[in-house]
């Protein structure tokens, strides 16, 4: 059997980040095209319709910081919800919390799960055996629009960049519906773009959530494999966030758990936003 | 005439991080192949013997986080060393500060400077004229040996990864060297790589420092055309280092000029260090 290597990269604005290896498979899916290769360095990772989602070795970059700012305070027999998310990640790390009684997972695309828990089996882990898990194959803007009023905790909206697969997800209708079937003190946690990268609909997710939720704070950190590297999460809710006032033991295991994240981390990121955007968002 | 677009990449370990454009400049130097290249979202870029150093659309990302920490607290009549930092970008951030006296920037190689000042002249900006900087062609580990004691309150380490060119800015006796002609209170800031892509390097350059000064603290950031986006600079001195006990209005004055740093930036990213190397340093 011969292992032939080659280059795939993503391109934005003139800029590409590339992976060499070996393609493990390459197919179109209803929605999108999915590539998994075998890197040297990042070790198998996922491509949808151009853009890299995530890689066996930077995936806790992104997944810790989406998932445990949200679960910090979170209460006993929580409702979870995860739109997107394919690749197991978010359910992996919700999964540690023994409050969360039932995680609906909606993923659009059928075949980024089932090549996840083929090729990609670490990302999701533990979650896909949980009991507690439930995985819909659904159309995410659809889910919501159905569920009854104030019937999740925790939203996770773990989705790819603005498409005309993922627009929705952005827009002002299905955040308004976020907020209908959120708990009295919810919270929505959503990937919140590149404050470099895509610069403008960071901005317009700020905002766009601000104007929603009377509360919402915006956490920056590392994601290695998205362009520019600067990534950010955003936590919105009707009532106070205690993002950080979790119970001490509790955080202390979480920490022990992670690669990336951990209290102080955490606490550091929701103050890292870059000056530009202060000013920005301050004019 | 003709404007032929190229790609030209960055590899690292099974990854690649290429700019498309038109090439401006490609020459060998007597030290290293030096490119620039126009690109349509990073504008100028400055390439190394196939590394990225600078472009003009991200350079303060890097050279904000190296110099205001370091200035916080800086005293009347302070002589500064740039090691390196032949674009200009870390005296342009020097030269905002009336109380330097003195500017001493050591680069190695003179085209570096010329090619920097012809096609790159925004990232040294003002400082290219101000009478304080002076610009020494030599071998920063010589200058530091042939200085005498106590003479510099800040000296800036501005270098390139390790290579055969720079392996010795990151060595114990230059370190030690280094220590000798700061003054009682001086500090040592030094790019310090990435936690991710350059990890051995990051944590032996944290554990040397450790070693040869009483104080060392690390900030991580983002510089999105190096490898994996995440670096860190490390600061170092005998005395307590008063990081942000800057006058208020000095603060509120630099902060009007940075994109990237204010204060409260800094000090979160100054907690910044990721989990993974948090367990690394303490077993």
């Amino acid at each position: 059997m011969t292992h032939i290597s080659t280059w795939i990269d993503e391109y934005h604005k003139g800029s590409r980040f590339g992976l060499n290896g070996e393609i493990l498979i390459k197919q179109n899916s209803k929605y999108q095209e999915i590539i998994v290769i075998e890197n040297e360095y990042y070790g198998r990772a996922l491509m949808l319709d151009g853009c890299w989602m995530t890689s066996l070795k930077d995936e806790k970059y992104y997944h810790e910081c989406l998932v445990h700012p949200a679960l910090s305070s979170i209460d006993e027999k929580s409702n979870v919800l995860i739109i997107g998310g394919g690749d197991g990640g978010t359910a992996r790390e919700c999964v540690k919390y023994p409050q969360i009684s039932k995680i609906d997972l909606v993923e659009i695309d059928e075949e980024v799960i089932k090549i996840s828990k083929k090729f990609l089996k670490e990302i999701g882990g533990e979650a896909w055996s949980d009991k507690r898990l439930k995985i819909h194959i659904d159309d995410g803007v659809q889910w919501v629009k159905k569920t009854r009023d104030n019937f999740y905790d925790v939203i996770f909206i773990d989705c790819s960049d603005p498409s005309e697969l993922s627009n929705l997800l952005f827009s002002d209708s299905f955040y308004r519906e976020c907020k209908r079937i959120l708990t009295k003190n919810g919270i929505l946690a959503t990937q919140s773009e590149s404050p470099e990268s895509f610069k403008n609909i960071h901005i317009s997710i700020l905002k766009t959530l601000k104007k929603f939720f009377r509360v919402s704070e915006t956490m920056y950190s590392f994601v290695p494999i998205y362009p520019s590297g600067i990534w950010s999460w955003t936590f919105a809710s009707e009532e106070v966030l205690h993002l950080s006032k979790r119970n001490c033991n509790e955080a202390l295991r979480i920490e022990k758990s992670c690669e990336i994240w951990n209290l102080n981390f955490q606490n550091a990121a929701f103050k890292m936003m870059p000056n530009k955007i202060v000013k920005e968002l301050n004019s």
